[in-house]
């Protein structure tokens, strides 16, 4: 097997960590000698080991003389858990290759160059812009001390979230609303308008076996929402952020005994700013947020630009309707060459429906 | 070289007549004998030699014992030309391989009987599907006395065809455009509604170098096109159809006086009836019609069920916008239980456009 076969059983490895470990980055470890896996492992749960010591706590012969594949740099700092390049020196495995460098500044080639010094041989970007993509979110967190947020909706052909009279269950089918819940299960947060709270009511919840539920976070500028909506009254059971810019402690005081969290924002054109709650969920450990919408919190993101990447999925329907709404609403932009694009597009196919992902590029915009 | 491969080359024949044939259908033949081609031809022209001839006369040597591959059955009735079926019997060819039969009425098997019974070897639905899909607009023509309308838009991947501010130039990239010109060349005639007319006075010409243009219909129920637009002022060089509900012939005459043919169609909910205008653009020889909205018309034309097939681009571009436009308007359906659907999709890039084609699935409606 090659280097690159080695790494993408490795990145199959950190792939499962998705759920567990946020915000800590995805990891997996294989250690290979004589031309056979004797050791995998990956980073299972924040806080608990990393790939490389899982990797070799699974070896049931001797690392001594053997290749390490690890699809990110090995940390070389003392975090929840001691240092990985320690456990590697000990073990006497002598060829490290990294998939890519961690751009967490305590580390940032740092363990690369401890190996490369103890005379080790360190090679580094093998299937590295898999390990990258693997972890744009960790990437993204630790370098810009802000969530990753991903835009996500559902619309027909025709650019419909609903029918002229507000119905939209479903518009696509239960192969991609599965998909949202894996996306639910991943990220570490969701977001919603109140707005969408008093129409849907939503849950928010993810209902896939085995999946745990994202962090509900409500953008509520005035505390408006319903206290016997569902997002409120299992607040106890789902943690639950209200993002307002309401100061008036009577008015917050019924969320609180409903058990949701009040996180006070700065106002920013008759709403919340954007850009003040994503630091303070940064903050609390917050890497990612999943934003479902709907359509006026949508445009207040896009012009805060705080969205990093957007999931359209898209259903072979079409609904018309002058007063149908579309995914993004607000004031929108005025000319076509200030408009928002995406790059580097992916399209993915459940059953009928196509999702079409793409990063966000705002070097269009002008001010 | 297998059957197979023998029809996909007079496939490859056939697409010439793109833009030459309309309401006649797209057919290549080949000329194999000894295991070599020694003839080829399509139909050309409108009015011109049918495809089999074409070949026949190509061949430098005899085609006597040679076979013949033909996307289409061979005509066996006299029409603008003499039926192929003679050209075949005397020309000696021993096999006639046929990718589909041909629904006319006038022929629907009799041409590959006629030839049966005269002794040759005849084999029918060779890349059946392919030869089919070639001659969409043909079959639908043939088969229901209308033209075969395909609806055409570009959008955003938040659904949008304009910003607020109403601006759209451009949706799409030269490479998606430039192939929205091919399709003016393919079709017949290309269909707006007057609002699309005052809005954007758009010419709906053919702009690729040999091309021709397509015929215009301006769907305009109370005569409201203003004299002054580009496809009044221009309709002595490009053929220019007024479908209206109004009667007064003082309304009329100045569009007359223009060089534009007025068709008189019933009224049908404050519009005009799109199935009466069918049929009569029908009668008129056109089988065609690129539907290129706006979205007032756009509905309209789907709950009349005239459409055939959805051609949307979708730009990796976003507008936001409670009021940008969305390709199709109207009232919309309520439920979407009851939406229209698209089936048979295909997925095409132009470069960084997606254009996402499907045919019209009515069959969900509920009246």
């Amino acid at each position: 097997m090659s280097d690159e076969e080695y790494m993408n059983y490795a990145l199959l490895l950190a792939e499962k960590g998705v759920g567990y470990v946020n915000p800590n980055p995805y990891v997996g470890a294989v250690i290979v000698k004589d031309g056979k896996i004797i050791g995998q492992g990956w980073h299972e749960k924040y806080g608990s080991w990393h790939a490389e010591r899982n990797a070799l706590a699974d070896c049931l012969k001797s690392p001594e003389g053997g290749t390490l594949y690890v699809t990110l740099e090995p940390c070389c700092h003392h975090g929840k858990t001691p240092p990985c390049t320690d456990a590697i020196l000990q073990s006497g495995i002598k060829k490290v290759v990294i998939g890519c460098l961690d751009p967490n500044p305590l580390i940032a080639g740092k363990g690369a160059a401890l190996l490369r010094k103890a005379g080790l041989e360190v090679i580094t970007g093998v299937s590295e812009d898999k390990c990258q993509k693997l972890n744009e979110v960790f990437f993204h967190y630790i370098q810009t001390h802000t969530p990753y947020v991903v835009m996500k909706y559902a619309m027909t052909m025709d650019g419909k979230i609903a029918t002229a009279s507000g119905d939209s269950k479903w518009i696509t089918g239960s192969s991609a609303r599965e998909n949202v819940h894996r996306s639910r299960n991943k990220y570490s947060s969701i977001m919603v308008g109140v707005g969408t709270v008093i129409t849907d009511n939503p849950s928010l919840t993810c209902r896939i076996p085995g999946g745990r539920n994202p962090i509900r976070i409500i953008c509520d500028t005035d505390l408006n929402t319903p206290l016997d909506s569902t997002v409120i009254t299992t607040a106890k059971e789902v943690r639950t952020i209200i993002a307002t810019a309401c100061t008036c402690s009577n008015r917050q005081k019924p969320y609180l005994t409903y058990g949701c969290e009040i996180l006070l924002v700065n106002r920013y054109e008759n709403y919340i700013d954007l850009k003040h709650l994503m630091t303070e969920l940064a903050k609390r450990g917050i890497d990612s947020i999943l934003l479902e919408g709907g359509s006026a919190l949508n445009f207040s993101a896009l012009k805060s630009r705080i969205v990093n990447k957007v999931q359209g999925y898209i259903a072979p329907k079409l609904f018309g309707g002058e007063q149908s709404k579309s995914p993004i609403g607000g004031t929108g932009i005025q000319e076509v060459t200030n408009c928002f694009t995406l790059k580097n597009r992916t399209l993915t196919w459940f059953d009928e429906d196509v999702l079409v992902e793409g990063e966000v590029d705002y070097t269009c915009l002008q001010e």
